[in-house]
């Protein structure tokens, strides 16, 4: 019997029925291998290629309930975000992305179709940028955890850390703002749901939230214009950028989202329809805050020097701009006024 | 306030009333840094020294009421299993462990001592060999769930596959046989208390169980012994020389633990009082099984060279031999006798 054929037949048991053996050859094939892998998956170990000398490593964790719910989410959605947090945290360094490894914790009623479907959304994430998953580990528990670390290769150049911007240096950011923050507000107010018609002005929104899609290839492309300083956005604009100015001892300014002529006003525009679409008494306004504190867009945020301003590379727009610290230290405003909101929590309600 | 003081004025409260950064700053400073980071925790990614230009990577996952209790394990307990685990599968490629990162699930209402415990344990694994822990993620979730990620250095020895180990080779073992299972056993049975005071010829066992001590210099010193296959045993003997037997299309004959004779028989003798403690009827028997079933201890298994039967590294032992597959293709026997029970299943009861 084929790989193949025995997905097809087993597709539908729940994990355990299918045992370990069963899940994992029902894997097999499905998951993408990587150009950097001297050894993959089946081993203590896999060996990885390092070309430079240096590797990055970074991991995230996705735990239903939390970041996300299988009312909401496909399989496939949460192993394309699953991967795509992390291969964004790779590429603000500067890297570009090359390997995965996954620990799962499957629940054992959980379809075997459901786990099929996270390692294709893990491949849909990693093929773009020619990254493969390289190992993993399976267990049983009561709810679905989904850890991946991933590895990038700096490709020679020096990483890009959060703590090098200087005052003078410009505050640009590739991917969008505030989509996600958006679309997890209408799925959670009922507005719209995840598998119906989606009505095409919030469609980009409740997908963002489902699999943000980061604009990794900008990641490497920053760097090489020299960036000073970059991170991904996980948790907010305003409380990431507020982590670049406390580890540059710097001050940053955003643009004002609802001043038209500001590079976010386009994010803004963006927002609005969710906004109306929940009934907002007042839609710029709580699309301005979707801008400034909504996070896991992942998007790339950095600091560079002003003469990179007629080189950015595509979809990078400047957002802001680094200053002294000034008597109040690093902190972060608003074309010059101090904002109220910065972002949220893990255990926070 | 200093690191000190704030956390001696936190460990009683729970996590969720510390929220995560309070949960990070408990762990600042108990956490040891890796000698391979270029830089370490507090950016998107850590970056990592490969000075042969490759690197080995492994993770492994521990979940709250699958592979530890609470109630017997204490927080350091588990950050030690956690992290010795993955530890022996970096150095069962014959690499020398430099970095682990961790991603951690915990429940709001759990102490933050239990976390800060789990970070000493990680430190206490990763101490001997010098890895540090270099990154991590920190959720909220209704279970305990670690997951690490460990990374090695081969220092220009080539990976140790366990698809190697040829005909005429020696099978060798390092570490402890079945202790693991003992305790799990007594710990099952109510034989003994985890915390309360344990009879001196079953504490090894429960040691074992709630934090394996594998010999992580046999990896690379089998390596530089010229080992042709290796792996941790972490299913069961049985099982992981199958897998051996099975990637390197060879037969495996292990030793019989019950002759006196043979280099297992100090594996059953450390174990029968475990056996009799439980009141087996057949405490031979019952010892027997764990050697050749118990996993867990994550001793290092590997094929050898006749010729280094004199130069094998400290603590390695000759356990089997290394045969033509014959005409039932890869396996397992006993003193040339098939074993009726390889092993256990993630999902099986």
């Amino acid at each position: 019997m084929s790989t193949a054929e025995h997905t097809a037949r087993t597709a539908g048991q729940p994990v355990g029925t299918a045992g370990e053996d069963g899940v994992l050859a029902a894997l097999a094939g499905l998951l993408p291998s990587s150009r950097a892998a001297l050894v993959g998956t089946g081993d203590d170990c896999a060996v990885l290629r390092a070309p430079d000398g240096r590797y990055c490593v970074t991991t995230d964790v996705l735990v239903e309930d939390r970041h996300f719910r299988t009312a909401w989410s496909t399989g496939h959605d949460v192993g394309r975000r699953a991967a795509a947090q992390n291969l964004a945290d790779v590429a603000a360094m500067g890297a570009r992305p090359v390997a995965l490894v996954v620990a799962l914790v499957v629940p054992p009623t959980t379809a075997l179709s459901w786990v099929t479907d996270l390692a294709s959304g893990l491949a849909a994430a990693c093929e773009p940028v020619g990254a493969g998953v390289v190992g993993g580990d399976l267990s049983g528990g009561d709810h679905l955890v989904i850890a991946v670390t991933a590895h990038g290769d700096l490709e020679g150049r020096a990483p890009v850390l959060r703590s090098g911007a200087r005052p003078g240096d410009l505050l640009v950011h590739a991917g969008t703002l505030g989509l996600s923050a958006a679309g997890l507000a209408l799925l959670d107010a009922g507005a719209v749901t995840p598998r119906g018609p989606l009505p095409d002005e919030v469609r980009r929104a409740v997908e963002v939230f489902l699999a943000p899609q980061p604009p990794l290839e900008a990641g490497p492309a920053l760097a090489e214009a020299g960036a000073t300083a970059m991170m991904d956005v996980s948790d907010s604009l305003l409380r990431d950028a507020g982590r670049i100015a406390a580890s540059s001892a710097v001050a940053i300014d955003l643009a004002e989202p609802t001043d038209p002529a500001s590079a976010t006003a386009v994010d803004l525009a963006a927002l609005e329809p969710a906004a109306r679409l929940l009934g907002a008494q007042d839609p710029r306004a709580l699309a301005r805050h979707w801008v400034l504190t909504g996070g896991e867009d992942h998007g790339m945020l950095a600091a560079v020097p002003p003469g990179a301003r007629d080189q950015l590379p595509p979809g990078c727009r400047v957002i802001g701009r680094v200053l002294p610290a000034g008597p109040h230290g690093p902190r972060v405003t608003v074309e010059g006024v101090l904002p109220g909101h910065t972002g949220w929590d893990h255990f926070a309600a």
